[in-house]
């Protein structure tokens, strides 16, 4: 009984729900959540779920803000729940654009430093200097599709199938008991918490900032295993980002992690290694994808293939959740929601209108943006609506448009343009679902929540190439070695040359091998289904293909991190287990959030040429003597 | 009214009190705690009270071994507290003579490494090889005298004087508490945490321990507040064992050390150094006597001398306990204590003839031992009963009797001689009378609690310089730039110069500093006593010049580490004032126990040659280009 504790709150009409105060402390969480979706996805790719810190966040600005005036004897309209619904969808939706933007993925993927690591394909046509101008084009062509093609579908979605939207209906959960008084205290104290996570993990990343005056130097190499260990990515970095990533995340994606990090760099990537002369030529550069890079991205990738479970990602915390919120749904709840989300509608002819006009618009754009797109586009405004998850995209069922590129017509950007395309349309749809829910559940009116996601994701498309670009112009991102390397940039790239070259970029036997792990992963989903289906528990034990996949190109140093975050969480569970449910999310978030945004002034640092004054620098002991004699004299 | 809840338990005759497990865990817990006071003394010379952690680790041990041998029935007889004083008043004997013994102070000063370090009184007639043999016969004459002087004292100091003696008060209190239900269940929750924080300790040690290659490497090196800082010795350098011995010493020794520190290393050498070549002279070795360190070493010494509070070592749990129990000491509780206390006497004639005849054996032995010092020794017996601290041993008026012999004789090693066999002497005096007052409160016997100080004595005098000894094979002891500095002995030996050659030896403007910081100190004690008089109470903020005095030669480094431990107990204390009291000191324990045990493995690994595989070395930017392209090829 939710809405009980609201009986007495009259909820305002839906201009008052969009207020200058709720745009502005959008405006400074979108560029807040961009920078910390775009450090994410440079380093590894990984982004956790941050709704929950985006939700605190938004509460807190606004509450302090609010009372503040309060105080003061200013305050003319109260805080609102659907006023925080607002501010919370316009977050997600535009850090969803930083994420669906694919600036670490498609596009980075285009880009001449990433083309030369593929070898082949590295022709003119077949690279596109990246330039902030026509990103932003781009992505303003592309990413409002998706927002207008959901609009008549929700109420068959939300009101029929009454579909669940984890996140979305959390979300709600957590911004309905941040406006009763016993969930406003514990929101206080969690946004404390956040507050201090925050700080310690700013201020350490500052710390840490001071020893790494040039690469190698640093606690991010630190060998806390040894230097052999070191040398097969295996250490732990003292990145609290991923500490507080691994305590979001379930405890059996750390783990897959974590497998997956022993199987290929423990185990494969040595053995191969040792055939360098014999199964690939020994003189190739090591980034090259004809070499030991190859196999570390074609096994990746087709494991990744193979596994079907792509939401895999989603929290813990949501899945909890969102069970709880399904059967607190009794009948005057349902009757509130229902009442309030049939409100203020947005007509479907408006809907119908909006789509088919940015359809065109995008249609007469995006082949002037990528001319070696032209011939295929029409093929591909087939099927925008079905709402699956971006990494989907990934299966094969696209590739064949791009044999009708071919490489010799630029066929690898056709390829990468054609999956931003869908990537872009697909995951804000997706995505805005999940808003909608959370607007159901808090007597949003659709209509703000609607503006609220143009006005989102218009920030998010001006703002997330904006931040790539100064990512990409402080930093040397795509490099394999440095501390951006950007995994999904040659990833993506490593897709599209399969789709438009076939299989004869692969080093030998690596054909073979991708086959084997796309077969595990198809075998491992399998075996879980079985087990879940004859209800044997076992099956939570079984790690996931997908997140075992990531660290064959990246190495195990993030997997440790996260294992690091989750034992964190065990261990205070194991304590108080209320508690532990109750802060964990805010600490972590705080943990994300500050080294995150420390990323802003250390870019600028970069920019401006600034170099730390230290170098802590990790030698064996023997090259330690001769370091010591040079030094010496 | 603690002997009310002891009224139905039957105090074991003598004889019973001494049992072989009380004797077996006493040789053992005397090994471990001459081991960590021997570290100690050779890093910084400051040794926190470590009563606690032996009357914890004591009851663990034999309470863990009775328990189990009850649950197999082979118990025969039940562990008493009078056991347990016995076990406690041995180890305090045996790592008080490891303190007491100077192998970190006056013996290490006769070493001819030490004397090269003062210029002066630099001849081999000043000049002591140090060897385990002498040094073992040496401790045998003289530490037992001051346990047999004490003996016919012993009832007039504590029954009718009731003088306090802090320590040995919160021992017997931390005794009689262990062994009632109450009690046993906190003292079982304390061992827990101390075992945890132990382990911490020790595990992070011996991490360290694989980055510290070589000299200049390691955690050890940590440039936390820059290179400059670094260079000016304030750097916070990861030893557990001083934010240990932080958590126990009261905040005002730690913020009297930082304070020394900023004033000394921050302010005054760094002026003292630009007149280099003015002052004194350039051309000299950074470890001379007549160079920068003579300021540093001399204005030390005289602000110590002009200090008059010796006991500021003494923890604030003592302080604050010690007075609860003096108030609790009823009229039942007096009566008990009473009886036992006059039951098994040790008769006066046995005390006197042992005092005679050991008095007689130290005669004849210690100027065998030290040729220097025949004609002297007859004045030192004149006043061995006052019962000072080992730290009144500095003032200045014993000085006369080195006047006697002088610099052509070997006056520096009869100073230093001189000094040892009071020091022995008087603190073992001091330390026994502890011992008393605990086996006065906790019923035991005064014979068992004499034949166990005499084992506690003889254990000392054994091991204390066998692990001196293996600190000195393995490390280079003594080089103020190592990982044992052991700042006392060149102290010592200055102080004996002094007796020596006066002032003669003092660069340029030093005795004028010195007087200068005479001064203060005595200004400081003064103005303390009358703010206390006059019951003002910002008495307690006057910093202690002894505690100054003590980074004027070592720098501020464990100064740093002291005040972490200190913020670490502050916010403990603010979050939770009984848990904090509780559970502090056994954390402080164990950190201090841990990372002192881990000398023993490192010391072992130091001895067979074995290196750390790695160094963690920190470079200036620039440097580390240089380094970088030298690797480079």
């Amino acid at each position: 009984m939710v809405e009980e504790a609201f009986r007495e709150t009259t909820v305002p009409p839906w201009r008052k729900q969009i207020t200058a105060r709720s745009v502005a402390t959008s405006f400074v969480l979108s560029i807040i959540f961009n920078f910390i979706v775009c450090k994410l996805n440079l380093t590894t790719g990984v982004i956790p779920s941050l709704n929950v810190a985006a939700g605190l966040l938004g509460f807190a600005v606004v509450k302090g803000y609010s009372s503040m005036l309060e105080k003061c004897g200013l305050l003319k309209q109260p805080f609102t729940r659907q006023e925080n619904t607002v501010i919370q969808t316009c977050v997600v939706a535009s850090s969803g654009i930083a994420f669906s933007s694919g600036t670490a993925s498609y596009l980075l993927g285009m880009s001449a430093k990433i083309a030369a690591q593929g070898d082949e394909g590295n022709t003119p046509i077949n690279v596109k200097k990246l330039s902030i101008g026509w990103m932003i084009c781009f992505l303003f062509a592309v990413s409002f599709v998706g927002l207008f093609s959901i609009v008549p579908l929700r109420k068959v979605m939300i009101l029929r199938y009454k579909l669940t939207y984890p996140s979305g209906t959390a979300t709600a959960y957590l911004i309905n008991s941040f406006h009763t008084p016993k969930g406003a205290k514990l929101a206080k104290k969690q946004v404390a918490l956040l507050f201090k996570s925050f700080c310690f993990s700013f201020v350490f990343a500052f710390f840490q900032w001071f020893y790494a005056a040039a690469d190698g130097c640093g606690f991010a190499n630190f060998p806390t295993f040894g230097p052999q260990a070191l040398a097969q990515n295996f250490y732990f970095d003292f990145s609290s980002t991923y500490v507080g990533v691994g305590m979001i995340c379930p405890y059996m994606v750390n783990i897959s992690l974590l497998v997956g990090a022993v199987i290929s760099w423990g185990i494969m990537w040595p053995l191969i290694e040792n055939k360098k002369g014999d199964w690939y030529s020994a003189d190739l550069s090591p980034s090259s994808l004809h070499g030991i890079q190859g196999y570390r991205v074609f096994i990746a990738i087709s494991m990744m293939l193979g596994d079907d479970s792509p939401e895999s990602f989603n929290t813990k915390q949501e899945k909890t959740d969102s069970s709880s919120i399904v059967l607190a749904d009794e009948d005057y709840d349902a009757q509130r929601r229902l009442e309030f989300f049939l409100k203020d509608q947005i007509p479907n002819w408006a809907a119908f209108l909006g789509y088919v006009l940015l359809a065109i618009v995008s249609i007469i754009a995006v082949p002037f943006i990528f001319h070696q797109l032209k011939c295929l586009l029409q093929r591909l405004w087939l099927r925008p609506h079905r709402l699956v998850s971006s990494l989907e995209l990934w299966k094969i069922r696209h590739h064949h448009l791009q044999f009708l590129v071919g490489l010799e017509h630029g066929g690898v950007i056709a390829g990468l343009a054609s999956c931003g395309v869908m990537m872009s349309i697909v995951s804000t749809a997706s995505d805005l679902m999940q808003d909608f829910k959370t607007g159901y559940l808090t007597l949003a009116s659709p209509r703000s929540m609607f503006f609220s996601q143009v006005l989102g994701t218009a920030m998010g498309c001006l703002m997330s190439p904006l931040i790539f670009w100064f990512f990409y112009k402080a930093y040397s991102v795509g490099d394999p070695n440095g501390s951006y390397p950007a995994p999904y940039g040659l990833m993506y790239r490593g897709i599209a040359l399969l789709g438009v070259e076939g299989i004869s970029s692969f080093p030998k036997n690596c054909l073979k091998l991708a086959i084997i792990f796309f077969v595990i992963a198809i075998a491992m989903n399998l075996a879980r289904e079985l087990l879940q289906y004859y209800k044997c528990n076992v099956y939570k034990f079984i790690p996931s293909p997908m997140c075992m996949a990531i660290p064959f190109y990246l190495g195990g140093y993030f997997a440790i991190d996260m294992c690091v975050g989750s034992l964190i969480l065990y261990v205070w569970q194991r304590r108080n287990k209320q508690k532990a449910h109750d802060y964990a999310p805010a600490m972590a978030s705080g943990l994300i959030c500050g080294e995150s945004l420390w990323g802003v002034p250390a870019a600028i640092l970069a920019l401006a040429g600034v170099k730390a004054p230290m170098c802590m620098k990790f030698l064996t002991a023997s090259v330690n003597q001769k370091v010591d004699k040079f030094l010496a004299g």
